[in-house]
């Protein structure tokens, strides 16, 4: 059994992005709640490339973070004047110069590329080659460098528009950018690419003719058109965006769940869903959302850092945000929000409610209204509400405060103090009444609205 | 004027569904709030079918229950062995034999399938045919049995792919299952299948060639492709729902609503929406809601089990649950939950409530933030609120209880005990102030905060 | 330099719109917000066109009103009989008799004609022609007029389906309706249409043969087909609703703005968005909406009138109506509703809270639960904050009432009087406790419920 090959990517994440129209860099851009930087790190793992060097411009603190977020290990180098793609690829000579089998060179605006794709350019390399490009079958090809191939289908160049023959420009396989190099052979060969051209940069391309002189071995992978798909501006990254989407959906029911407007349902790249989970239609699931067998989300519900447990219900018009845990069976219902707290088996909060920084026991039943008064300007402290405690509605807790087991809280309370297991609590005014006094008041405010008195 | 001809459906519902991965048999998986056998049978109530006989696979009460939910006077019949088509509508031979006009076979797999449609193959009956089968024309007719006629258009067999010429492949007039046979004529017919083919299966599809062996006369009735889709996965189900979205969305823009963006409005396969009703984007609407004429619907509404008298306005954001009932003009604003209570004429509920198990009466206003405390933890109760009554915000009307006509809550009352007509009732804690305190309150919690503590 | 053209557009508001099965006047339906009407009369605008005359159908004083609210200056003629087009902008005849250089006729349910295609054919008349209409190539031209062309491609004439030879209908390109014609021709070409034809009307079309047989000089412009796409009835208008959509939101995402979702995202023909905002999916903006720079409208939010700062963020599920107005980087959270109300600059009103007639001073921190009680049943009160206050939860603050600079309200008051600059104000009833009711409570209402007992 041969020895597995190690790979190193080297990500091209120095573009300036200016169509874009915006303070922040291109590849911080975010698609499925994950940068574009980030699906590039993603892919690069799931291809099983061990090692990363991310090429940024120069001053981009953010994008080194976000980098560092992603893959610790990234080593980090930074392209100080922008003279064309293998002069960015060269930023990153000590990283190549270490050594690899493969490496690989993406581009963090080609954030489509699955990790299939790479793997395959990477088994080009095992197979032989010492180049492997990406190509797609372009439906305008007008712009694109094109993949020529010989007769027996071998790679022979990538030909800019401008240089093309008209029989070239006939050609619709494409260059996508993504390339393999055989380590061994790859710094070697990316010295020698000059810049003697109209532009005076160094063109990565330049790779395939140099290989082919050499008389190497060279591959093409052919991905899909909307796999390589570059983000340039706002129209491309919605674009960009529908894609993953619709990926996510496809495998969310491939497994078993039920979208019933896949359309409306928007996920985020690590959203974890389980079988027989059902999803209304309109829901916006951001990052770190894990939902459990058998569990439905109504429509109208806006989930991130949330773990919903087996056949916990959600909605419509819940938000859940991020600490919240649901056990099984637990509930969430209309104009709720749950923010760091947890709710065991079977608690119920149905209405109207915000609950932070709590822990909800089993089989709780939460009023209508209630608030968790868990922030006094300054400081976020924490409520306990034990298991099968009754919340009557619009009640206010205020934080620090335990309210026992089975107790029950007469309904508009604000309760300060702890409350003892199996007591009730009730915190509100008496009821007065005054006869007759609307009468008065409805014909003392009807004459000052005639008279067009408003405070 | 002839008799006209009775008619029984053999509804095929045996199905497992092992695509869908799911713990509900795939006939009961819903499309626009109805599942899939609702779907058939109101199909074939559509067609002025009288009889319906429903397969279902063994141990399916549930499959059963929905069977007599839909046609209380379906009879049921259980499919033991999975011994093909033939096999399975002669489960329900015992219907058969009790004799009709026009037999049709359906599938409850295959629920788009419109009334009109299985009226036209009992037209084809009624014209003489023995025997008529719907076909479509298939954009990809690979792995379709194939409709074959002669050079009169009459139709001669339908060929399985496996079976078929290459003349024969080429025909994209393909089999869509659905059947239609002479009642006095099915059952000698359907045992006259035998299944001596590769899987050892009875298949229905060959009545055709044992009808025309016979020198029956025979007929074909072309469907649109997206009418037979069947759903035996999670997409193909998104894609079923999709279509039926479309048919009643556009019912009911003919019918003179305005749905400004169609797409984003989810209705029910049994909503009634009326004329000059405007349905803003984002609304979703579940069974048994019916729309006045010139209510409007705001977006991000929630309806189930609703009627909304004439001119009524809900929403944005609102949810109505089974049993709400908007009288003419009424209005629900956002972020109001109603749920099995009774809004009279111009009754107001407009921001943050919750009205549960209530009678409000004409042009009664309730102020943001009221709850209807209407359950104890046990029982549910009713508040009753007079006509003109003004309930101030943020109180809680706790149940059962009435508020007399004209009378008036206080803000921030939970209200415990009935209110007269016209008078005024407050129930609430006194204002005090401590002059300066959150000078001294702000220093302390400044300090406690740099110092880490937290409760 | 030659002196710019004048110009006045004659717009055909008159059909009845029977199609729409609508109480209201067909072109008084909208698009993204605004009318039909008001759309062509927009249109004229961006074209540079001056002068206005609007022909309406007999008693639509609610046609007129809209005219004069959008267009003040416009003339309003009453066309009392249907006899044709050409008798239609006959009405108009005291406006075209003032005189101008170019005579627009522009139809009000053809609202998808941009600002640019009328510059177009007024372009067409500074260049020479004295006719001038709006071709375009029809998917599927059955129904349409013709465009005649000689081959040197000048305009001959339009031809009627039922009066073209085989050859003309085979010519795609159709007559939108659309015409300019030069304004010191036009009344003596426009009272030379006659009606002797199968229908007795006067057709406007007529024009271009007159125009031909007097040896004018006549151009075409072309125009897209969805751009001259009419509408008569509610598919139609939801068809048209989507083309601006897709136009509006393309421009936001060109500004700059980051919609994820733009297809789930509903603007009105005059918001305007900044740089760097982003908004999320599923959200409707109304009219009279103005977005700064950086910031963020979070999923499920309704807005309409409101202005939000830089760096602001809005929602999810938070509704913003008209005279909302957050300075620099305020802040409104879920479920809540925000009406008329000033939020200065840094302001959070995060959680289930209703706003209505207030002032919230910078920094000041809004409880979740809080109302403002601004409404008595006849008056509007409002609610002033100070900066830096800080409004206990689930608290009602009843208008008018002055909450001063750093004050702290604790949380479920009901504050009914002024609270001085940095004071504590509390109103709500003391904490009372009953050990072990609830043990009792339970087995009484167990019990009540068992006997079915319910009020």
């Amino acid at each position: 059994m041969p020895t597995p090959r190690n790979a190193l990517a080297v990500i091209l994440a120095a573009g300036e992005g200016t169509r874009m129209k915006s303070d922040r860099p291109k590849v911080l851009h975010e698609i499925a709640s994950r940068s574009l930087l980030a699906h590039a790190l993603s892919s690069a793992a799931e291809a099983g490339v061990g090692r990363v060097a991310v090429v940024v411009g120069p001053g981009r603190d953010d994008v080194c973070a976000e980098a560092r977020r992603y893959a610790p290990e990234a080593e980090i180098f930074v392209q100080s004047e922008r003279r064309g793609t293998a002069h960015a690829v060269l930023a990153a000579r000590a990283a190549i110069a270490k050594g690899c089998d493969d490496l690989l060179v993406l581009f963090a605006d080609t954030p489509l590329v699955e990790g299939r794709t790479i793997a395959a350019l990477r088994a080009a390399l095992a197979a032989g080659a010492s180049v492997a490009v990406l190509g797609f079958e372009a439906s305008d090809p007008f712009g694109y460098g094109r993949v020529l191939r010989d007769a027996g289908g071998r790679l022979i160049a990538i030909r800019e528009e401008k240089d093309a023959s008209e029989a070239e420009r006939a050609v619709t396989l494409c260059n996508a950018g993504l390339m393999a190099i055989d380590g061994g052979e790859a710094l070697a060969l990316l010295d020698r690419i000059d810049n003697k051209n109209a532009k005076g940069e160094f063109y990565l391309t330049d790779v395939v003719e140099l290989a082919r002189a050499a008389g190497c071995e060279m591959g093409v992978v052919v991905a899909d058109e909307s796999e390589v798909q570059g983000v340039n501006d706002r129209m491309q990254l919605a674009q960009a965006e529908a894609v993953v989407q619709t990926r996510l959906r496809r495998a969310a029911m491939a497994g078993g769940a039920t979208l019933i407007a896949p359309e409306t349902v928007f996920l985020s790249a690590d959203t974890v869903i389980g079988r027989d989970v059902t999803i209304e239609p309109h829901v916006v699931i951001g990052p770190a959302v894990v939902i459990g067998d058998g569990a439905v989300i109504h429509s109208f519900s806006h989930l991130e850092g949330a773990r919903i447990g087996e056949g916990a219900a959600v909605g419509p018009f819940a938000r859940l945000r991020p600490g919240a845990a649901l056990a099984q069976n637990a509930k969430v219902g209309n104009f709720v929000e749950i923010k760091n707290a947890n709710l065991a088996q079977g608690a119920k909060v149905n209405h109207l409610t915000y609950i932070g920084d709590a822990d909800i026991g089993a089989n709780a039943n939460i009023g209508a209204g209630t608030i968790t008064c868990n922030y006094d300007g300054f400081l976020k402290s924490r409520t306990r509400i034990g298991e099968n405690a009754f919340i009557g509605s619009n009640s206010a807790l205020v934080a620090p405060v335990t309210i026992g087991a089975g107790a029950y809280i007469g309904s508009g309370s604000v309760i300060t103090k702890d409350v003892a297991p199996d007591a009730l609590a009730v915190a509100r005014g008496r009821q007065m009444e005054k006869a007759g006094w609307a009468v008065s008041f409805r014909a003392a405010q009807a004459e000052k609205k005639a008279k067009g008195k408003t405070s």
